[in-house]
């Protein structure tokens, strides 16, 4: 161990996206590394020269642990894109001037398909200059939305919120002795994961979801409306699980047919919302049917409080994989899950070429939807060892303990 | 012990409503009991004929354990509010028949201040017809806002479950290296005591909500907006608690300025929603900063997975209070909890008139709202202990299990 480590977090939060940084920081430090430092603000922090040298954040194995419990971006987050290296050779310049300055040897950057990008574009660079800076790839998103990895640390604590508030929503929806339509807006732009995920609602003490719609399939609003009128003729109360990115054919999202006004993010993403509330409006105005529309909005990727061990655990291990893979010379690359077994579930970390993850969409097959507007038993076997077991927050005076980001 | 039981849960549903009819069942078992009747649907239920033998539902131990984790009224709820008894005595004449038939001797309402208008009016009724059937009240609601209880259980789950949302959220809006402002939407018509819950987010760990107003103070838009504004020209994100139920100097809700549409519920409550998002909206085009409005919505109240302990042993003893007042005698009355210590937090039932609690909403008292837009320490004071402890979900693969309600 010669060089030193330098760790960022970049794209929207997760509920566990501090255990990789727990993991790589961990896995660094017991391996010799010298110096961990922590971007803060992702690679736009580094580039204004915004870091810390992470031992003075994490100093004992109680900060280890409120870390892993700690949601959202510790070191804080960016939605900086960086630009092609052509015409923009200054950028990358200054980049590598502030790694040598720190003696960065080894360069790890926690986030999705679009962070994925930064490394890709980073060690093809350093490449091209012969520079022997390792860059490896941790992979978060709660969108699951990542190729070659079977599933995203934070898609699994994403969906066991989501599973237990439908679970909740459902018993709240159904308690009045007249219909009520309950519609529920749940993240995931072009990918319907984890709004595929409230279909694990359904158990021996659930009915469950009525329908599900994902934003692989085009959203039919009048198979919607005659569906809704099936069932609420019957006088049963509903809950129906829609992703913020269903679209009708003409390639509307359901959102935009009303006169809400848009916002559009760095990365050029439309900000959405309001689909819930556009479908539960168009219900009770055609139907005299009453109606909520809810959006789980922030709180299903930073629901710190109801994590999957499971994923907090896998979350940790990318953290740790990508350090080993780096300080035994692999980069260019990205730490994946490669599912052993769905029964009883096993899976491992292996590394990948990054070059076939970045910018790429993983989203759900079509044979896992069906016509009825529901998800296949196929894709509930899929998300359902992702969810499993717990890790009981701190509670501190009655309330769950974070790891202090002030210091 | 000659009669039956029967008790019922009305108005909206809280994570812990089903503690007191645990309470209510366990407490008339124990003392003797023959059988306990469920009002399917509230009053509304009986007057249709629909209830149940609550010994088939509930049978073990463990179900006992499990109704107490389960959110939402397990009985079905109902918003029918009894006529008045004059024009109206068929109505009486009917309930009292269906009582009669049953053998009831003991009557159970579990609700908020509507609720207890049911009480009221029965026991009213009751006594001016010679019946000897005792009518009790069982206090429940998130808002708080019922008279002479110091809080009414359901108000302390929902603040936990508020004020540790709100630290995740707090962690997920500071995130970006530029400036965003988070508008949460709390529930509480008229009265502030959950929105105030945002305010215990705040410790050592967490910057806690920038700014929170409750409905009890008329809220000035000019004053917010120069608020927000000093805030973010230093260039810092910001969020803000808001109850659902603020108002400006005309009467107007903030949620009626924009062209929403409104609903009306059967008890001739607007249905609200909606001023977070006009708040944000109107953030976001006039001082161009990007902002996000998050609902609570149902989550707030239903919350199962999240509940304090204190607060779910206290909803069962006022329902085992209820059933041993009644069994003594009592009949017209409302159990309440009366604080005998804030530090240590003791508290104990007494029962009271319902006379002085039927229709009565008592609200955040103005000296504690502070002139910069936040609570006073002694509100903080007021709620911490109600927030203390946990009862842990059972959890069943991956996911809190709750008791089933279809049999």
């Amino acid at each position: 161990m010669t060089g030193n480590v330098i760790v960022g977090q970049s794209g929207g939060p997760t509920a566990v996206i501090n255990s990789s940084l727990a993991g790589v920081f961990k896995t660094a430090k017991d391996r010799g590394a010298k110096k961990v430092y922590g971007m803060i603000h992702g690679i736009k922090g580094l580039l204004d020269g915004e870091y810390v040298d992470l031992s003075n954040k994490i100093q004992t194995d109680i900060d280890i642990d409120l870390l892993k419990r700690t949601p959202s971006s510790f070191l804080g987050s960016c939605r900086y894109k960086l630009p092609e290296v052509e015409g923009n050779e200054a950028t990358y310049t200054k980049i590598f001037e502030k790694l040598n300055e720190l003696e960065i040897q080894y360069f790890f950057y926690i986030g999705g398909n679009d962070s994925m990008d930064t490394i890709k574009k980073l060690s093809d660079y350093g490449k091209s200059i012969n520079s022997d800076i390792k860059f490896m790839g941790v992979p978060k998103t709660i969108d699951n939305d990542l190729a070659v990895t079977d599933h995203t640390p934070g898609f699994g604590s994403a969906a066991k919120y989501i599973a237990s508030t439908m679970k909740e929503i459902i018993r709240d929806g159904l308690v009045y002795d007249y219909p009520t339509i309950t519609i529920v807006e749940i993240m995931g732009r072009n990918a319907g994961w984890l709004t595929a995920a409230a279909a694990l609602a359904k158990g021996e003490d659930c009915e469950g979801v009525d329908m599900i719609y994902l934003p692989e399939k085009v959203f039919d609003i009048d198979q919607f409306m005659n569906h809704v009128k099936a069932v609420s003729t019957k006088g049963r109360s509903m809950v129906i699980a829609i992703s913020e990115g269903i679209k009708v054919a003409d390639g509307r999202y359901v959102f935009e047919l009303s006169d809400h006004v848009e916002f559009v993010d760095a990365f050029g993403h439309k900000q959405l919302a309001g689909s819930a509330k556009f479908l539960a409006n168009k219900i009770g105005s055609e139907l005299g049917i009453k109606t909520r529309a809810v959006e789980l909005s922030t709180m299903q990727r930073c629901a710190g409080h109801m994590t999957s061990r499971t994923d907090i655990t896998e979350a940790f291990n990318v953290g740790g994989a990508a350090v080993k893979a780096a300080f035994e010379g692999e980069s260019g690359r990205v730490v994946v899950l490669k599912r052993i077994s769905d029964d009883p579930y096993m899976c491992i970390t292996e590394t990948h070429d990054v070059h076939d993850i970045a910018n790429i969409e993983k989203k759900v097959p079509l044979e896992w939807i069906t016509d009825d507007d529901y998800v296949t038993d196929e894709l509930i076997r899929y998300i359902r060892p992702l969810i499993q077991a717990e890790l009981s927050p701190i509670m501190v005076d009655g309330l769950p303990r974070h790891l202090n980001v002030n210091m």
